[in-house]
C-alpha cells in the first residue's frame, strides 16, 4: 500500500507517537520489515518538541528513554527552564521523578512538555504505564498543565503538514486510533479515515465526539479509494 | 500542652497522615522527644485502611513503605482484589508501579485505596513527590477514583472519634493545615482551631473554602482557651 501511494506521486508522512526510539531506529525497524520509508517521511513527538523548544528559547531537562536522547542532541540543555517528559520506561525511577519534580516546582512558572498522554501500552512481558500517567503525577504535584506535543495535539499534525508542504484540506489521515489519529487530524482541518484493523474497536463507530470521514477495512482499501478519486 | 490536656481529664487523640512508619515507631520517636503518648492515642491512615479492608472483605496488594508493613500484618493479602497505596518512597520503582497498575486494570471493578493525597513534602535532602502524585498516575491509567483514607477524609476523623468514644460536637481539632486538619474535622461535624505555627501561612486566613472556628497563636494558647471553657 505504501508503495502504491508513492508510485502515484502522492506525498506520504508517517505519524507516530513512538518516544522510545529515534526516528532513525524506528525507520531501521520498518525497513527491516520491508517498508520503503525514509527518516524525512516520519513525524514523531521528539522532533516536534525540539521545534517548540527552539521557537520558545526553552532549555529542557529530559526525562525520556535513553534511546531517544540523540533526537535532542542539538538542543541547549544547560540551566533548564522546562521539563520534557517521554515514555522513559526504566528511567522512570523514584530519583529521576523527584529530580524532574524539583526542577519544575523550583521554576517561577513551571513548563512541562509531554511527548504524549497515553495511559498504558502492552509489551511482550505485560502492560506498562505510559507517559500520560507520569505526566498526571507531575501535573498534580506542581499544579500545572502539561503541553502535549504527540498525537492528538494540533501542533503535531501541523508539523506533519509542514513537512509535507501541503495545506490540511489537501491531506488525508489514515489511522486506527479514533481519538489520537482521526480526532487529532480533523481538529487540524484534515479529513480522516479510520481503518478497521489494529486498535480499532467496533464501539469506535459510536464514539461520542469523533466521527471519521469514512471507515475502511484496512490500509489497502483506503489506498484504493484515494487513488480512485485522483 | 499535651500534659495539661491529659491532667484536666480530657481525652486526646493525635491525628497524623504519617505513612512511612507504624504507629509504634511514630510513638517511639515522640516519646524520645519527651512526649507522653501511647499507641492507642494515635490515629493514622494505615489502621484506618485496615478497618476499611476488613469491613468490605478486601484483600490488598500493598504498595507502601517497608516500615509500614507491620500495620497490615493481620490482613489477608492472598489473591488481591484492591491496591493500597501509601508513601512508598524508594518502593516507588517502575516495576512496582507497573505491578500495582496491572493488578488494578485486571480487576473487574478496580479498587484503589490511598493513604493520603499529599502533593509533596520536604526532607533534609530536598522535596519529594508524595503519595498523591502516584495516586493520580494510577487513577489516570486505570480511569478510577481512589478512595483516600488519610486526612482530610471524613472516615479518618470518624475513626479518631470512635477511638475517643465521643460524638463530633464534643471534640475539637487543633491543627496547622487549613484543608487537611481544619476542613476535614469541620466536615465531620467537629469544631476546629488553626494554630499559627508549622504549615500555617497568613494566606490561610483568606482561604476560599475553609474557615476555622478560631485562630490561636500556638498549641499552648489553644489549650489555655479550651481549659478555661471547661
Amino acid at each position: 500500500s505504501l508503495h502504491r501511494i508513492k508510485a502515484s506521486g502522492l506525498k506520504l508522512q508517517l505519524c507516530t507517537n513512538e518516544t522510545q526510539a529515534t526516528r532513525e531506529n524506528f525507520v531501521r525497524k520498518l525497513r527491516a520489515m520491508g517498508f520503503d520509508i525514509s527518516v524525512a517521511e516520519v513525524t514523531a513527538p521528539a522532533p516536534a518538541a525540539c521545534r517548540l523548544l527552539r521557537e520558545r528559547g526553552l532549555r529542557p531537562h529530559l526525562l525520556v528513554h535513553d534511546d531517544l536522547l540523540p533526537e535532542f542532541a542539538g538542543i541547549d540543555k544547560t540551566n533548564p527552564n522546562c521539563v520534557v517528559l517521554g515514555d522513559a520506561a526504566e528511567n522512570f525511577t523514584y530519583a529521576n521523578l523527584n529530580e524532574a519534580f524539583r526542577l519544575l516546582i523550583g521554576m517561577e512558572k513551571p513548563v512541562l512538555i509531554s511527548l504524549g498522554k497515553g495511559r498504558y501500552y502492552k509489551e511482550t512481558d505485560g502492560l506498562k504505564l505510559d507517559v500520560g500517567a507520569y505526566m498526571k503525577a507531575l501535573e498534580y504535584a506542581c499544579d500545572v498543565q502539561a503541553e502535549v506535543v504527540g498525537k492528538p495535539a494540533k501542533r503535531f499534525f501541523e508539523s506533519a503538514l509542514a513537512e509535507l508542504g501541503v495545506p490540511p484540506e489537501q491531506a488525508i489521515m489514515i489511522g486506527d486510533d479514533i481519538v489520537s489519529d482521526v480526532g487529532g487530524a480533523q481538529q487540524c482541518g484534515m479529513r480522516a479515515l479510520q481503518v478497521r484493523t489494529g486498535k480499532f474497536r467496533p464501539s469506535d463507530e459510536n464514539h461520542p465526539e469523533v466521527k471519521p470521514d469514512a471507515y475502511v477495512n484496512n490500509l489497502a482499501e483506503a489506498v484504493d479509494i484515494i487513488l480512485q478519486q485522483l
